[in-house]
């Protein structure tokens, strides 16, 4: 009811007459891997991987080569203050709100070429495909190549008006602060309150995406539904205990801060498998002190992270590792606090109805597929701040990214973009 | 049946005579105490502690004091090429061998005033207490200062002939190499062979030293009886999971390296705490990588060690050790793999007859004790190798030492000097 010109006769028409043509276009995989291979000559490293950091002098070139894809592509391309690549298409009906679609192609440093890439390149093989077949759609539509997403979804952080005077400041890979490196691939980080978007100026907001992770491929699947993106706490543990000669002290008479904390390592673990669901604990940060053979530690501090889609779960599964922690601090004679590190990151769901269309454009191409959560963040997360959102993975060989090792097969890429084409048109048809 | 000479009739009455005169005698800690308090000038830090470092401005210093309280009480002093600082006294028959006795003074960084001075302030007050009485042993007597015991009983080793060309390399903590070292207090690294002395050319030895544990404190006892200087081994435990990415690598499908060693570390607590006995295992040192909130960590390394006055008894709980780490590596699909860090430090027993007469002095002079191992490493473990060797331990006020709050009372330090004095009348009537 909000959109009532959607119900017009002359929209239903169209609607139906575009449906049974679009519903056998397909994307060029081919075109896909060709501007895959390109993209990946910008910040080549010798070890095949990728070293695109953010702003740096191999994001710069290749976001210029993009840039020019898109307007190749007959895109209007602007650039926004947070420095986001914003290519725009004309629908046939101006009144409606633009559906977006698109990712990034900055890099984490020594990555790999398709954590990003696979889903900017395929949105503007959307835009070749709909020139090529002479489609416009009802909705105008976006192909957003966000900035920096890897230092922290900087760009569409932007863009829904979250990125702090304080956060500017920070140093990001590339050596510039975020504020430096905005201004240095065209944006001006004084006027990005310019860009954000409010509640409703987004129809909705679709993203494809490498699973980074292993299960499509374990379980031999072509596409998953993403159902959100799991929101992340970090906790600094600090045990203390005594620090003591290793010799003269007697084991009964040790306050080993390390002995604390390794009970507290298991326990994470035990509290995390000990229930249902895809929630992840991980302890990746340790240090020790003094840290030296002959000496007990005296203090250990270890970096712990929970994440779930459900925030209430990270916290309740917190609450009882927090509780295992007091016993083993009082058994231990240590003491064990925590330090919430920051404020983390909340639990983005993704649309229910944008759900169903993904798994039905999946159906009709007749793939494989499974709903799945994201354990990584993504520019996506920002949006459904926003707008609903919709995300598509597409499986990652080994399970592995971040890593030069991070590879995609070509054709799950291709299945994955006409997932994706697909589902633009459904959404388009609402 | 070694010494036939003390087996003849002139002798023999000598002890007689003197046996009822000699255990009357009583050191005095208040000159103990006093000398502690000018000792602890030389190196005294802001935070009370003490930085006197073997071979820096402050141990030479400290050792031209002592020197001079050497000459005073007429030792014959002399600095041998190791940096040793040897004082002798005539005793009535010069073909025995000399009872030795003393300790070390310096200190580590940031250490304290007790550890070492006690046994070497008390060896000098024995001396002092033998010249007010007008006593002659029967053996000639040695007070041994030890040059460098904190950075490795370099002086005591050299004493035994195994320190090699290369350790001589080796940086110190004073900013010197250890030849140069040697160099600054009067000794020649060069001539380091003609320092060495063999098995028989010292007929005993004896160190009064700060317990440097609880024990004694904690079971309010005043004499502890060395059994041994306990051996020493390092390990460096890797353990190698897959780093991966914390928020899309499901717990099922982890190869989590810290996990693993965290179960490492609570393992080896277990299996030295399974055994009756005094051994200690410790883990003092931990580095995992890469070492992010947000990444699985692929590599972990340990400091491992263990201590034992049995040298079997160390292996023996090793081979059940590493046997725990192939069940861990197994169950969590990482590899642990073991390399011996340094040759360690062999296992050094005292000498029973010692050990006997230190107790009969303790009980003579109506204090309470009780047998103990030495858990650090000492002067002591290496004169072991060429005499039969005794150690006497007094209460560490806390079991704290290596650190400035290391104390020792006085009263205690007057006991301990008692007992050496008494026990050098044992040994002398041999």
């Amino acid at each position: 009811m909000k959109y009532p010109l959607l119900t017009c006769p002359a929209l239903l028409s169209s609607l139906v007459m575009a449906q049974p043509q679009t519903a056998k276009l397909k994307i060029n995989q081919q075109r896909i891997q060709t501007r895959l291979l390109e993209l990946s000559k910008f910040g080549e490293l010798p070890n095949g991987g990728i070293g695109r950091v953010a702003y740096s002098k191999a994001d710069q070139e290749g976001r210029a080569y993009f840039i020019g894809l898109m307007k190749n592509a007959k895109l209007d391309v602007t650039i926004d203050y947070a420095g986001n690549i914003i290519g725009r298409r004309k629908g046939k009906n101006p009144a409606l709100k633009p559906i977006a679609f698109g990712s990034h192609i900055d890099s984490v440093p020594n990555g790999g070429n398709y954590d990003g890439p696979v889903g900017s390149i395929s949105g503007l093989e959307l835009i070749e495909t709909l020139n090529e077949n002479n489609v416009v759609t009802e909705h105008p539509l976006e192909l957003i190549i966000f900035a920096n997403e890897e230092g922290g979804t900087v760009g569409s952080g932007a863009l829904i008006g979250k990125i702090t005077p304080a956060a500017l400041k920070s140093m990001t890979q590339s050596g510039l602060t975020i504020a430096d490196g905005i201004r240095a691939i065209g944006g001006n980080p004084d006027s990005l309150s310019k860009v954000a978007r409010k509640k409703g100026d987004v129809a909705s907001f679709i993203e494809l995406h490498i699973e980074q992770g292993g299960i499509l491929m374990k379980e031999n699947l072509q596409i998953g539904v993403v159902e959100g993106i799991v929101g992340i706490q970090h906790w600094d543990a600090t045990i203390e205990g005594s620090a003591n000669h290793a010799g003269t002290t007697p084991m009964n008479a040790r306050r080993d801060a390390l002995l604390a904390a390794a009970k507290l390592i298991v326990a994470l673990n035990e509290v995390v498998t000990s229930h249902d669901g895809r929630q992840v604990g991980t302890i990746g940060k340790i240090a020790a002190e003094p840290g030296a053979y002959n000496v007990i530690p005296g203090k250990v501090v270890l970096g712990v992270e929970i994440r779930d889609l459900s925030h209430d779960k990270i916290w309740k599964l917190f609450g009882e590792f927090e509780a295992k922690a007091k016993e083993i601090a009082k058994a231990s004679e240590t003491t064990i606090t925590f330090a919430q590190s920051s404020i983390g990151v909340t639990p983005a769901l993704t649309a229910k109805p944008i759900q169903d269309k993904i798994i039905a454009a999946a159906k009709s191409l007749g793939f494989t597929y499974r709903y799945m959560q994201s354990g990584a963040g993504h520019d996506s997360q920002e949006m459904a701040q926003i707008a609903p959102v919709g995300m598509i993975f597409i499986p990652s060989v080994g399970g592995i990214s971040h890593s030069p090792k991070e590879f995609s097969k070509g054709v799950d890429i291709g299945n994955g973009a006409n997932v994706l084409l697909q589902t633009l048109f459904a959404l388009d048809r609402e």
